[in-house]
């Protein structure tokens, strides 16, 4: 399911602390309150993901690795374990926002508590144990930094249904104003490429199952869209033109009545959006984001343009990126999509943005899941939903790259997502 | 719409304070996280219900009678109201369990604000602004303690639908265990009785409108429905036997697959049930409580009785109850209805447990809807509902009366409702 | 259940041919296909009717009463049993428009075979078995008078929602312009009145447990609410004005966008409502009907009036109405209401329009259940639902009298209701 | 959107006539009552694609292109629209099996006087009008006989819900017991294939966009997997056991109490199935079919196996199957699939059961809609959809071959699908 990890015990310990710290970081500016509601189903409490990212280490490593070691609270598997059938019986996930208990100061403990088995745990495992729960323990921090993207959107959207508008940060300093740039086409070569992981890292089971696919010849746009060029779309009669959009999607959009992305208000005839910093007006110049498949294949429709296949952008990633990264990640707290770099060849293919593509999420050929619960952790979603790749504005630093896959069902808007444009 | 209160200010300053504090006491054991959270649409928040009533006295007392006074916030009208349309649009029902700002914190400052202003109000307002005030106050009084009595029956809700059944107190010190007492069906003469409110204190609108009615002569039992009573309805097949129930409330119990009252729960082959002081064994002697009308009216058909109409019920209330009123109520702290007192001939017909009546709540003759917004208080939800009567050991025991309208759909079970048998 | 029936055996063998060809002939002007379908859970397919009578006659005459009859299909008990639990179970009422066979033809067969069975029942029966069944087949005939009803409303749905708005019957000679006549309130004494059926005829059991009631003085408006004055309701914002709804319906409006009548259609600005004889234009002096109980409540509360309850409604039926019953009922074949008759006092209190009384459907004092499966026919039904008096132009004239209950959910529209206004 | 037909008019005008008259042939054995049905969304009512393939010519091809045509009847452009938003609005399709005008007659005049103007119209046209119709007529004759298999799968299944489970053909004589065959893995080898329709004929537009991909070296079954094998999966718990099934389709199967494939019915231990012949044993040795792409991936997981991609499907199928077609088809007037045929390697590719792919119904590269109200033929549904290959029991021979794409939700289990496995 996953590669060996880079194992060395003193650089795993230190991430574990400072990943499992990030998560509590994202969650300070918050009431005890605001750590409990779900709103839609998609939303889980931030309380929630706070525990929950602590029962997989206490599940999948504590209980399996460490001799002896007693749980927290006999019922927390009951309440916090997400989806594995594996693991038995739990909340229902529509459920989530009705729980009061554990309150917040309760589940502080229970992350110290398991914070510190962990910590005795790679201090004093016998090696052998240790190589074994290493992997696990990966994928257990890669899963919280999974949770802590879905903090910082679930928290957005949150604080976006309170007719309060309550920031999550005071009010950012205004940045310079971004100036637009020359959109492109850059052109890609055409052939039989290879696609999936293959480095020495961590990749998920989905990465995996390495082999080629042929491409065509194909162009893609050298920055992300934008909210100048979205708001022509909908000055077009965009959302009102069938033609544009697939049917599912019109009727979907027809019954919900979308005139904009998600989180825009008109207030007077302008149009403003809810950002993590409240209420803010719409840079013209800034990529458009929290757009279902739907509208971002309408859009690429209404522009005489199309999506990027998977392969296609994994292609064009491997192409333009440079090694090192560099973007607009979750560290670098800006919680919102930055106008396009000039600085780079194809802007923001890494950060800023998830870019929807026309590929469903199925497995690689020779994909395989692992044995046992986390066997469970990505096959099981294969069907009905779309990839997504580059990560965004929300993703942290450490846990992208140009294989990754992300998947959601083409209706979801609450994502930081965007268009990226080919031909 | 109400009698003039007794209106002497100092009591009604003192009232004031006592019952607002006595809002706040009841919150008191509870996590800010308890306050949040809405499992069913019936049940609201307690942050909600300590806004909303406070919510009542700035809307209707001191923005009509208290010159410049300056709302706490402008958006609480909209977050707080609960379904007058007359004030204008707000937060939907079902969504009230999303919101989780303002913080409770932020609410008890709203409060404290009211508070003041009104201490204010009652201290230096003008004899005629008083005077004309006095009867909104008493209704905000009236109206605090019928959310007063929600915040027990929703707290006790919540704490329900969690698997972890926290307690809202600690373990209560086991009482003496109850004697079972002799049941009986005591007599009461028919003919034509005057129904409805005449006195000089305080009444609900849907009290009035005296007017006679006529009774045949009736019997009804000297004591409530016990938990054992109702277990032997259960163990002959109560729930699975159409004959005994009206059609729609059977489709509904098979539909939700009741098996017994609200919050009873089997484990290991023993019944026990959910409490303000968590998980007990059942007391048989104890009235069974948390029922549906269905459930109670399935019950009656059983045991080869009936229930009351509310007119038999207000008739027997006059006949049997004493002057001084003595009972479980809120005031009691008990937070569960009683086994019978053997000092009442008839016991409990007011407190321990709403009372069930085969009566819809319609309008009487020559009620009239007050003007105005507080015109919305009683009369519009005149359709549906099924009149219950005397109080519950959550109801203040100043609250009550014997022609204390109650009203709730036939299918609700989270109020401490019981069974009254007549013949 | 109910009283012996007139029980000379020609006559009842009469009534029975005369009855069952009377419900053939209201499914002559229907093409096969108009039998079949079933455009809400309400209205149920003619075809259904046709079969479902002939089951009563069939499980609850010949398979009791007639030894060695033999059922014409062994599946039709499951196909055609309504609601009687005692039975067994049966096709779900939501499913009955999805069954295309039996097809007509076959449902003819069917009647023609229980026709004849029990023809030859009546003729050769012995004396006891006769007399025992007398009063069951006395209550199929009843019973199939109900279904008429309930085939001229359903028929009346079926082509409504049809966008071809196909007539049942051609279109009617105009009859001559009816002139309006003065309204007026009719005086009637308060005191304590009997209520209930005393007579010696057939009655339902729903009827039974004659009992005293009180009622104060009361008057009652001479005709019924014309589409004239409805049309003011319109015209004055009615459908939009909370303060004259009970909340529940107010909602219920709001959201299913009513704006007048069911079947009335804007075109071109002009009002017109579709009949059984096709769309038409509405006669200003014709009483208004297919209205809710809500929108009968609101129009009553926006008149500065009330609607009658079930009691004072029988008072003024004994009152007014002479012995000799006259009207507009399902033989006059008008299939719609007709204006006022100047020759009554109070217009059309028998015939004409179902009348909503604001009383719940509850069972009178003394009420009690048959035994057996017939138990089932009115009591389990006694919950959420209002009375409606005095029959319609749909009810045959031998079916209807003063102490008559007939009783649907308040949101109903589809039977021929009307308005009755109190003071 | 199409390739230009084979456009010599005799022959166009011959299989117009043929076609059109196989459709009324499928209707043959139905009553009038069959017609009008629509026991769920998914299937339409008999009379509906009777009459909606009529209006696909009148509407697109006589208003289009015969000057002076007048349409049949002002509204059936309303009534049998199926989906095509450029045309206007139209009934709502769960509304279909409300209407029962225009009768069964009534649609066949309707047909008839299509007909009749086509047949004038292609003997008489101008050259120029006829060479630009001619596309659209045959496109109009794709699409009738779509509508063919249609009528198939949808009769069969509202022949299924009734309780009476009335064949559509009388019982048919006892076909000769099946043998089983060898199962067998063919090879087929991978590298850099063309894919999408190159011929002369007629293909749809989501064939074109011909283009290359990968394939790596796979493995086929040599035929579909049967009845017997399938009851291995169901006894070996394959219903219960989430490991074998993607996270939706186990929520599905589990909320449906899915334990067998629909049609199958368990009658004293035994179980049958329903067919065009009424209830028949199951056939150990015929292909399963009426499943889910759920259940027919969670088969392929259980039996170690995978589906194939539409890629991998389509070159097995240029490899195994020969020139001239041969198979289980429409015209066999089966309506059931039939085992394996041991003259074929690899057997019943085309025709038998339409074969599920692990490939989402996406645009091909290239990809373009038609202009005007075509262009919404097949574009607007690449979404959420699977597809399959190669056509079943109820597909025209004529209408089939191997690019042929066609595409359901992953839940559809009422055409006649079936399981190919690969490795």
């Amino acid at each position: 399911m996953l590669l060996p990890a880079e194992t060395a015990t003193p650089t795993l310990t230190a991430r574990f602390s400072g990943i499992r710290a990030q998560t509590e970081d994202l969650c300070r500016p918050l009431l005890p309150e605001d750590t409990v509601v779900q709103p839609i189903v998609d939303v889980s409490p931030p309380k929630w993901h706070l525990a929950h990212t602590s029962w997989f280490f206490e599940t999948f490593v504590l209980q399996q690795y460490q001799p002896g070691y007693r749980v927290f609270h006999p019922k927390y598997n009951f309440l916090f374990n997400s989806y594995y059938n594996s693991i038995g019986s739990r909340v229902l996930r529509n459920q989530r926002g009705t729980l009061s208990r554990p309150g917040l100061d309760e589940i502080y403990r229970y992350r110290a508590y398991v914070n510190e088995h962990m910590q005795e745990f790679l201090a004093t495992a016998p090696e052998k144990n240790l190589a074994e729960a290493a992997p696990v323990i990966e994928l257990g921090l890669q899963h919280e930094q999974q949770h802590q993207e879905l903090l910082v959107t679930d928290i957005k959207y949150i604080l976006s249904t309170n007719p309060l508008l309550p920031a999550y940060l005071p009010e950012k300093p205004k940045t310079v104003a971004s100036a637009p740039r020359n959109p492109d086409m850059l052109q890609v070569k055409g052939g039989v490429y290879e696609i999936g992981y293959k480095g020495q890292g961590f990749c998920f089971d989905n990465e995996l199952g390495v082999h080629q696919v042929y491409v065509d010849d194909f162009r893609i746009r050298n920055q992300l869209v934008t909210n100048g060029e979205f708001l022509q779309f909908m000055q077009d009669s965009g959302y009102q033109d069938f033609r544009h959009w697939l049917g599912e999607g019109f009727e979907l959009a027809t019954q919900e009545q979308w005139q904009a992305p998600l989180y825009w208000l008109k207030t007077d005839d302008v149009w403003q959006h809810f950002t993590m910093h409240g209420l803010q007006e719409i840079d013209l110049n800034a990529p458009v984001t929290h757009l279902s498949f739907y509208e971002a294949n309408a859009f690429a429709n209404w522009a005489g343009k199309r999506l990027l296949t998977e392969f296609e952008w994994e292609i064009a990633c491997r192409e333009f990126v440079p090694e090192v990264k560099k973007g607009n990640f979750l560290e670098s707290q800006n919680f919102a999509p930055l106008p396009a770099d000039n600085d780079e060849t194809c802007s923001h293919l890494l950060g800023n943005l998830w870019e929807w593509t026309y590929s469903s999420y199925h497995p690689y050929p020779g994909f395989s899941k692992a044995p046992g619960a986390l066997g469970e952790y990505n096959g099981k979603f294969m069907i009905n939903q779309m990839v997504l790749r580059g990560g965004s504005c929300a993703t942290p630093a450490s846990h992208i790259r140009a294989t990754y896959r992300n998947f959601f069902h083409p209706d979801k808007r609450w994502q930081f997502s965007g268009i990226r444009l080919a031909e």
